[in-house]
């Protein structure tokens, strides 16, 4: 099968197609042919050689999702069907033509879309959903402030708010990022930069209260910002840190708000724990895509062969949503 | 009625014996007359002008805790009679006569408990339970790390830990508070100190696992180890930040890790949440006390009129376990 594999570390253009043989699925697994893979933050680290893939995935095959119909299944495997429309997340080797996850791990792509927009939902609406329901235990009513609300996660983020009936605010360097996730459902468009401007901007649209969540997709340079805007009993939580790691944090702050800042990330996570998380996408937000509540947003899609330009779109900042590699 | 009052912001000598009105209580107030006041670290703070009081609460009258008798009740009381048995929190006032608080604030005080000695549980035993039990939710067979562990603080999470069945490490940088510790149960006694010695220690007693949860009644000279030692989906809950408020921490690590910091306070609590951890440790806790599982550690008693005594003490870090002041 082909494959996208990193060269060397380095730019976009150490990015090239490989040969791999097709892997079997074992007795609980399905393969998958990949119809589409999303394009993230962490490939472009991983290019560079700075984000190795864990144990167990390919080293040099970046990619950590995909959506495609099922190709083959283990002698155990209940879920699936030959032909079945799925998607999920992998650790690594998104970027092939075919992929292998234990099948409760794939998750149920509805009718309603269309396949290759599919590869635009794991990564973003499984993160932005894990953060904000299963660890933030988001309510309605309440607000929440999403960074970068322009990438993958922010508009996936921004959307499973607006469904559970949270008022979002938003911010983004890109003044047409934000005219676009207003036309997404944002609720306040704060432009990014210092952190005073936009942290001002935050206490004014709520009237000095603050966000009772805050999506974390920057890292240093917002962290100042982000314990002024934190509301009492506020959950901060920390997806992405593109700006850098660390930032002086005031305990005492933390104190008299309540409240919390939370790390996360799932790549590292064990099987049990990724099994969980798809089950729960399946239950409670596969449904919501069917209807329309819920859209993938796809910047650009890609030909496999031209991932180099993709990594290339994203290091410039200029997608808004997701890019997707696809076979043809 | 006699109280304590801080003359003007200053040492332990600003402390000295005042004259108030006997409060009256409201339709759903008692009025209890106090056995004895504990002596808390804020209690310093505010002594010294920097921790005002919050509104509704005497300004210069110290002390967020009392056990005594019931000797008043509102028309509406329907859980107390006078001559009850009580201990509580205040958000002020506490070295007085009399305390005047919500009937639902009110905790009851076990036959088997002395009721001077009950004077040493509320602050540090509600602290405690609120911090592990309500917000970082330990389980049995988790490791807890408790710093300061000869603290009034400290020696109640200790025996809250042991009682929920955790593994427990306690540090101190003084050798005799940790033999002490020992005798009330600490699995791992850690002298504390230099954040790179403590920690190492800490990942050798847990075979490099780390701790689950971390009770951080330092601040900011612990705050690299505290991110070292955190065990994956670590909890570390700042009570108290004696060393400082401000430190750099490294999100990264967090994310990797997918651990929490969450900071507490109970005294700017607003009533109904004080009243929900007072019935959750009526529910929960107060029986321990009765058949010994749980006691309060009184460091030393002082009567009201020495006050400054019981500061000092506090101030240079001799006591294990809770100072108390009491009325004769």
């Amino acid at each position: 099968m082909r494959v996208v594999v990193v060269r060397e570390p380095g730019g976009p253009e150490v990015l090239e197609l490989g040969e791999r043989p097709v892997p079997g699925p074992g007795r609980s697994e399905i393969r998958v042919r990949v119809r589409a893979a999303g394009v993230n933050r962490a490939d472009l680290i991983q290019r560079q050689g700075h984000y190795p893939a864990p144990p167990g995935w390919p080293a040099d095959v970046p990619g950590l999702e995909f959506s495609g119909e099922v190709d083959a299944v283990g002698a155990d495997v209940r879920r699936w069907q030959v032909g079945d429309r799925v998607m999920g997340l992998v650790g690594g080797g998104g970027y092939a033509e075919f992929v292998v996850v234990h099948e409760d791990e794939a998750v149920r792509v509805p009718s309603a879309v269309p396949l290759v927009d599919a590869g635009a939902i794991p990564e973003a609406f499984f993160t932005a959903f894990d953060a904000l329901d299963l660890q933030c235990g988001i309510r309605v009513g309440e607000t929440v402030l999403i960074h970068a609300v322009g990438s993958g996660v922010g508009t996936a983020a921004l959307q499973i708010a607006r469904r559970a009936g949270l008022r979002t605010i938003g911010t983004s360097r890109t003044p047409e990022k934000l005219d676009r996730a207003r036309e997404l459902g944002l609720d306040v468009a704060i432009h990014g930069g210092a952190d005073a401007d936009w942290s001002e901007a935050v206490h004014s649209a709520t009237n000095g209260r603050g966000a009772d969540v805050v999506l974390d997709l920057v890292g240093a340079t917002y962290v100042e910002g982000n314990q002024h805007v934190l509301a009492e009993r506020g959950r901060w939580i920390v997806v992405g840190v593109p700006s850098g790691p660390r930032a002086s944090v005031d305990l005492r702050r933390l104190m008299s708000k309540r409240a919390s800042v939370t790390g996360t990330v799932l790549r590292a996570r064990p099987l049990h724990e990724k099994i969980a998380l798809a089950r729960a996408v399946e239950d409670r937000l596969v449904d919501s895509f069917a209807d329309g509540t819920l859209e993938p947003v796809v910047d650009d899609i890609f030909p496999a062969e031209e991932a180099g330009g993709a990594h290339a779109r994203m290091e410039a900042n200029a997608n808004f949503g997701k890019l997707l590699l696809t076979w043809d």
